[in-house]
């Protein structure tokens, strides 16, 4: 029995993928590798839609986070950072870690902060040097208006720092285009592979808090990196076998073409949206991210995950914190795909239906058949 | 034509590994993947002969290293750094990095450094509260005291950290016996993995010094990953596929039995040495590891890794910094067998005569054959 992955990450890897992580290693001081690492160079900046590097470490998403904070700040610093979840309270975590000066605008886990509250809060704090965010926040499945909130940093001496490790290559974001300075991702989301390579790409406007900041930093040290990436080079040994992975992975996206990528996520997440609701359940999100969705759960949601993951092979995921047992979530991004969904939302109506939940059986199923 | 792969790090991949990277990805969240943690987290300190927890860090051995300097001192801290290689020079880099004071001991590369010379630098130095080893500088193939150093330290009121990247399971090692108190490694030598996974392991005497550091840390925050381990999970999203060839590695090597394993490579480290001077060349280290050998080399040692590279298939390392050009190092650790080795000598042997250095053909091979 196939095991059926919809969890924001990891997401399943395509066969190609897979492929790849089954061929002998190669060295990484080599022309062969530096030709791949210059190609996937010049096509991750397609992903991200920046004209700027995205520097690779070999780490996971929160590496990359700690990267943005440790590479654009002084000891001091006020920032502000948004906390509508697990992963807005992440980047506070960090912040302090290095000693920032926090201000937490606290969200309503769901909720999204609208770009006049966030004026608001920049009009009344002139001295904020950072606003961090995230782009879709997994633990609750909603997207953040990162847009808007370029539009207000834009011509402040201020950066918008983004996490888009779950957004990226599934909600529509372009960095150029919306004023993010700094933006992190990860491998395992919309990139289709496994944990183990963060993403950090920076702004013009961003060079200049580089040059300034003054916090201790070595293995996550930007400089460094953007240093060598001139040489094709890293500064340290890369993932190897998942950047040459990488390669074929943005062949993927890009062939299918990214405003394709985006339109497909969209609709994927609305036609889980009306399974969803075909269920008589209600979403969690008040702004319902298209790379994820969380659904208000009627029955215990630890019980839920587990009974799928262990009796019918499909691993969703469950609630973080005080939303532990409350909430369920399913992930469409990456290559998880109608099929994978079709027969996860099947399991989905069995394993409701054995913790006591009464539903109208096959309807979240033929919703989504409208859509495949 | 087969890739011979005689580098010290990457090393080659067993086929029961490749074989392992090529499974679909499973979550980390799992009672499935806890299992495999669980199993790895005891099997790998009899790699690293210790009863403490071997951390496991989604980055390269670099990051295990930032992890050793800023978990274990304070802001300050005056640190003794033994200098004698390109990856001594980086203890210090890492530590000027976090601000600690650092006292640099520059050893001749090639050479080691006596225990004698280390007690009476300690002993004029009486507020050094670390200090900083390679057990094998893979850049100059030097193993270190690292079991003279731990006797002297043994009862002072500072640590012994030991960079075991190169030197875990080929060089002779004992973590608890030796008195190492911080010891890092990674994945993609002795352990016959992709790089990705850094490691870290820390004894009592350390656990005062962990308490009362000041250093900015939250991706390397060692008190995270203890804690979690301790619910057979991981603070972050681990580099699962890695995790899991680990498993398998482990296994591996265990069952060959890690003293054989010394063993193996001490006599493949021999056969080498007897290989290069049958072929009228020097050995440049004076204290020769048995992980990797560096050689002095009759031709330009950056044309000798290119020829044999792209005209012979096989790799092995040139010399770094101030050695380019100058020394090539062969390597014999993790899955690199005397097949491998034989075949390398064999285009080795071309590839000096190509570049014009004299030599009695088969002579290297004729040595390595009566150790095989």
């Amino acid at each position: 029995m196939r095991h059926i992955l919809l969890t924001p990450g990891p997401t399943p890897l395509p066969p190609e993928i897979l492929e790849i992580l089954s061929k002998p290693i190669i060295h990484h001081r080599t022309s062969e590798f530096k030709k791949i690492l210059n190609r996937v160079r010049e096509k991750i900046k397609k992903v991200f839609f920046t004209d700027s590097e995205v520097l690779i470490f070999a780490s996971s998403g929160t590496g990359a986070m700690e990267a943005a904070v440790a590479n654009f700040f002084k000891e001091g610093d006020k920032v502000l950072v948004i906390e509508g979840g697990k992963f807005g309270q992440r980047w506070s975590e960090i912040c302090k870690s290095f000693r920032l000066q926090v201000l937490k605008e606290e969200v309503e886990w769901g909720k999204s902060l609208s770009k006049e509250r966030l004026s608001e809060i920049l009009d009344s704090n002139p001295d904020i040097k950072g606003v961090f965010s995230t782009l879709c926040e997994t633990s609750t499945g909603t997207v953040f208006d990162i847009k808007g909130y370029g539009e207000l940093l834009k011509d402040k001496e201020c950066l918008l720092i983004v996490d888009a490790i779950s957004g990226l290559a599934s909600e529509v974001f372009y960095q150029d285009e919306w004023g993010a300075d700094v933006v992190v991702s990860a491998s395992q989301k919309g990139l289709m592979l496994p944990p183990g390579l963060g993403f950090l790409s920076f702004s013009k406007k961003a060079e200049k808090f580089l040059e300034s900041s003054d916090l201790p930093k070595y293995y996550f040290d930007v400089k460094k990196y953007y240093k060598s990436i001139l040489s094709d080079d890293t500064p340290f040994t890369p993932a190897i076998n998942l950047v040459i992975a990488l390669d074929k992975a943005l062949d993927i996206l890009l062939e299918e073409g990214m405003e394709n990528v985006f339109k497909k996520f969209e609709k994927m997440s609305q036609a889980v949206r009306k399974a969803i609701s075909a269920l008589g359940l209600k979403l969690f999100s008040e702004s319902p991210s298209q790379s994820v969705t969380a659904v208000i759960s009627p029955v215990d949601s630890v019980k839920l995950v587990n009974l799928l993951r262990t009796k019918y092979k499909v691993s969703i995921a469950g609630g973080q914190a005080h939303l532990k047992g409350k909430i369920f979530r399913v992930a469409h991004m990456g290559y998880i795909s109608y099929q994978d969904l079709f027969l996860g939302f099947l399991y989905l109506e069995k394993a409701l239906k054995e913790l006591g939940f009464e539903l109208k059986e096959l309807s979240s199923l033929n919703k989504l058949k409208e859509y495949m």
